[in-house]
């Protein structure tokens, strides 16, 4: 499989732009027209998955009908419409000795794309990867097995080249470790999934990998926060979604507003059933709720849980952020221009906010149209990856006969 | 060292390029200071050396004498006058909703250098790092260890941020594994070295690796070649310098033009004292050189050794890049621009060059000023590596009070 992706990658390399938006459209079609097998299909995994005893949450993770194959379709027929990095031309200049540099977006080559439950990554995965000029290798959980082999061969028998869009039809873990050990055929591997999976898949990994680790995100009320705004900003960040990477897990209030902050927050939360977790401090101030302990700083929570915590300046609060933190978004409230743009620059994050939700740190919500997953890596792709993010360069030079003397 | 490593590096992030300046001029200078204290670890190493019964070519690579060590200090002083990436506005663009977005480039972090041999790698690495903001822990060969310490601890005292610089006063394998392993702690490992360095850094590494592979470059002598200056193109990718990683090692020559060029470019290759081996084909034109086996496709040199194989056709040519090359860097030499203009785009390689030696392959002669390595990667850094590889980006985003609703 591994070879047949590299052929496959250098026949998609060559593909125009509007030869590859006819194929993703034929794609949306071949799903369309698929219902009924993918429903057959689906129908199997959620038989098994019963039999299995998943939970309700899981068996709706796995399940297709009507109204989400459509959206499948209609996801596919959106990227077809996005601007097609390949090709672009980054950057160009002439040498002294006339010889002359351009560099140029290329498709990466060849990715494996290991995944868990939901089918519906088959889909989103294989089409990014095949709209930026790349061959793909998918690697499904057990679950959606049945469904994730119709999907991938709905989207193969569409017009790509051959093998462009491959998927391992087994769901051991003797297959992870295979594909992470083919570092001669591909050039990247992206791990979807919870933290484990991508443990193991950058312990056994020899290429390149892109990694989603988790969001432990914080917002920070400066002591110059319009306090409604950080009311407002803190509610949407921590309640909008909150099992997600770009929810809110720790809030970090400045001292000389906590006192007129924390109950107004506080009363805001409990409205949306949010359980608080304090710092000693912070309980002076809301006195009937949990201690935070030193783990629940470094907590993902992925739910309605909020930690809390006094800070007496900016430094403590960026401190406390750089150390605790994931590194994925982070934001400062404040109406002071010179404390917003100190924390922008101080905090290492791939996501640095001044005066916005931490929801809004998402490919779609940055205008990327399509988004394979928000990076927590620094190297290559960091923050939400876009199609621009599926891509390499090569440099292009032209001259008349130069020769190094 | 890991954690000190991260502490100093968020110092180093918030550093302007005028206080980076003024601290390399410092470094270029304590090493022109101290030149006697240099000498005498080198004497050491030197002697360490002839007692191991290194080569004498070995011993010149370690050895440092007062012309090469203010060499290393006329590049450090040349390394501050270079512009600094390091908040560069990559990007930046307004959403329908008003937040206001920006792509700004950031320092990596932490890079671990693992390197062989030669002791200057530890200014250069170290100071390009330094440069661009990184904190770095460097990691030498044994032959150079004292060297490697007086040279790291002179960058070290002269006022950049404490641990900024760090070396490992080991040179054992586990060392390497240790480094490799410290995730939490290390952005990014550079192996700069032999294969087997980097196979093993490779498979041991849980962050992102730069690899910098060999270079099997090919030159494609098409049938609508200048014969003449593919001749001068090909003695010169072959033997301006026969032990680098940018230097020819197979000759493509297209059929149509054999019979005319075979003999010219041999007679001049000749007088290089270049030994030739060639497949069936050739040898019918040049029947006195070796047979090239189905290894020589696949052999980087490094000694004034080529391979020759006749193709068909512009497409065999790419074909058998893309196959036996190592993606490095590889030439068309013609006068048709249609078939330059698709060999550029075929052949998959970090370079492609038309009517231009491989020795351009190169961070100088590409204008970067400096130049960490040459990637054999697809992520992150593709070919020469200059300053901006050596950063990352954040998203810095602005608003007043968007919520995703």
């Amino acid at each position: 499989m591994g070879r047949q992706a590299r052929a496959a990658a250098y026949k998609l390399a060559q593909l125009s732009s509007d030869e590859k938006n006819t194929i993703l459209r034929a794609m949306a079609a071949a799903i369309r027209q698929r219902v009924p097998e993918l429903l057959e299909a689906n129908a199997q995994d959620l038989e098994a998955g019963r039999g299995k005893g998943l939970s309700n949450a899981m068996l709706d993770r796995l399940m297709l009908d009507e109204k989400r194959i459509v959206a499948m379709a209609a996801g596919i027929d959106q990227v077809a419409t996005l601007p097609d990095p390949v090709g672009q031309i980054i950057d160009s200049w002439e040498r002294p000795n006339g010889i002359s540099i351009e560099q140029v977006r290329v498709p990466i080559g060849t990715i494996g794309i290991i995944y868990e439950s939901r089918p519906n990554v088959t889909a989103d995965a294989a089409v990014l990867c095949f709209k930026t000029g790349n061959a793909t290798i998918l690697r499904g959980g057990s679950e959606a097995l049945h469904s994730n082999i119709a999907i991938a061969d709905a989207l193969a028998q569409a017009g790509a080249p051959e093998h462009a869009i491959q998927l391992i039809p087994f769901t051991d873990r003797e297959s992870v470790a295979v594909l992470a050990g083919m570092d001669k055929w591909l050039d990247l591997i992206i791990p979807r999934g919870g933290k484990g999976l991508i443990e193991t898949v950058v312990s056994l990994a020899r290429m390149p990998v892109i990694k989603h680790y988790d969001g432990i995100c914080h917002l920070f009320a400066d002591k110059a926060a319009d306090q409604e705004m950080a009311v407002d900003l803190t509610v949407n960040s921590k309640t909008h979604k909150c099992g997600v990477c770009n929810a809110l897990e720790t809030l970090l209030v400045h001292r000389e507003i906590a006192d007129s902050f924390l109950p107004k927050v506080a009363a805001a939360l409990r409205t949306k059933n949010v359980e608080l977790r304090g710092c000693d401090e912070t309980r002076k101030h809301l006195t009937d709720i949990l201690p935070a302990t030193e783990e629940d700083w470094s907590t993902e929570y992925l739910d309605l849980i909020l930690s809390i915590k006094i800070v007496g300046s900016l430094e403590e609060a960026v401190a406390h952020i750089n150390q605790y933190g994931s590194h994925h978004t982070d934001v400062i409230v404040t109406t002071d221009h010179l404390a917003a743009e100190r924390f922008l620059r101080e905090v290492d994050s791939a996501c640095v906010f001044h005066n916005v939700s931490t929801r809004f740190a998402d490919g779609g919500e940055f205008g990327f149209g399509a988004e394979i997953g928000i990076s927590t890596d620094k190297l290559h792709a960091r923050g939400p990856m876009g199609l621009r993010e599926l891509t390499s360069y090569q440099y292009r030079v032209r001259g008349n006969g130069q020769v190094k003397g």
